[in-house]
């Protein structure tokens, strides 16, 4: 792992733990594109997937990829440089593939500083409401709500009155997807999907498929 | 074209113009994701390149896209939903892409709200300093430094009072590009390139030209 504060971005391998990242990055006032959330496949599983509990955009957080295809082909796609990846860009597609164009080797994540943070949780009352702020991260965990938002100290402090509830740490959510998380009625809820153990991927639609088989072989 | 500013989207045909999108935003205070000025191919022509002057990452403002491959296969990907492409992204790839993929049928743009917005130039020295606020749209055409900015009314007099300069107006700067706006010196400079008439595309990754042919036919 290579944690380049000044230019804020991080290089992963995709085998590293969401929460070692976090580990990494401790004391440089810098911030992943994920909460402190350990997940199944780890920093791979979670770009393979498209992110977890975001609010905002989270493919233009992964300034590269190096992924290794179906059939071996090893591919580097975008960069450290926004520039790089507003052009010919494979770097998009690989995030949130499911696993279709192959297995992340590496991959290099956008950070943002915050001077405060917090994560919280409270019950669930069906839905995400619309916050002010909204936090950059929100989802639902069996009947709790939570909330993790990074930010200067102002805004984290109105994020917690607006939020309320009470405080929540990292979680290690590995041990409810044995077999693998995957899209439909579970116990975790993002604004993306449910997430469910050992259900299948969301529906590739055909030109995405033909994707597949350029890049597979 | 169709405006829905309710949900904050405009879907264009590829050959409508950016003028012309400005124009049918006329009063509803939404704003697409690029300046005043008329370029080359319009809207097609924009969504191809990759956008135009944004100091924003443009392709995640680009919701969905209908276009016509090379090899004459209709494709359309993403939609009006920024959920929807989250996953299995082919509207990414395609944005940048530099006609390679295929020519915009349709483009659909996230709009963005400004109760107030500033178009203002001012003689160029070299190089884009970093503004606070840093306004959504910055050129260089010739000797002068343009700036466009929407927002919140008090947004926009700070970037006025910051950047200083005069009144700027639309600008068709077609004249300007008459054999195609290609990737070199020339007059007209955004923070990706420098833009040349009749200048060529940026150099393809290998990768990228497997994308190409598996579209292609």
């Amino acid at each position: 792992m290579e944690v380049h504060a000044a230019d804020q971005y991080l290089l992963a391998e995709g085998e590293r733990g969401l929460l070692e990242v976090y580990a990494a990055l401790e004391g440089t006032g810098l911030f992943p594109p994920f909460p402190p959330v350990e997940l199944p496949g780890g920093v791979g599983g979670l770009v393979e997937r498209g992110g977890f509990a975001q609010t905002f955009f989270f493919p233009a957080e992964v300034l590269g990829v190096a992924f290794l295809t179906p059939g071996g082909l090893r591919v580097r796609a975008g960069g450290v440089v926004v520039k790089n990846v507003q052009g010919y860009d494979l770097v998009r597609p690989f995030v949130g593939s499911f696993g279709l164009l192959g297995r992340t080797l590496e991959a290099v994540f956008r950070l943002r500083p915050g001077r405060a943070s917090a994560f919280l949780k409270r019950p669930w009352t069906g839905g995400f409401p619309p916050f002010h702020p909204l936090p950059r991260f929100l989802f639902r965990l069996w009947d709790e709500l939570y909330a993790f938002h990074f930010g200067p100290e102002g805004e984290v402090a109105r994020f917690r009155e607006a939020f309320g509830g009470e405080e929540a740490g990292p979680l290690d959510l590995r041990p409810l997807f044995p077999r693998g998380m995957g899209v439909g009625e579970g116990p975790l809820e993002d604004l993306r999907f449910s997430w469910a153990d050992g259900a299948p991927p969301p529906t590739v639609p055909p030109a995405f498929r033909r994707l597949v088989e350029a890049l597979g072989g």
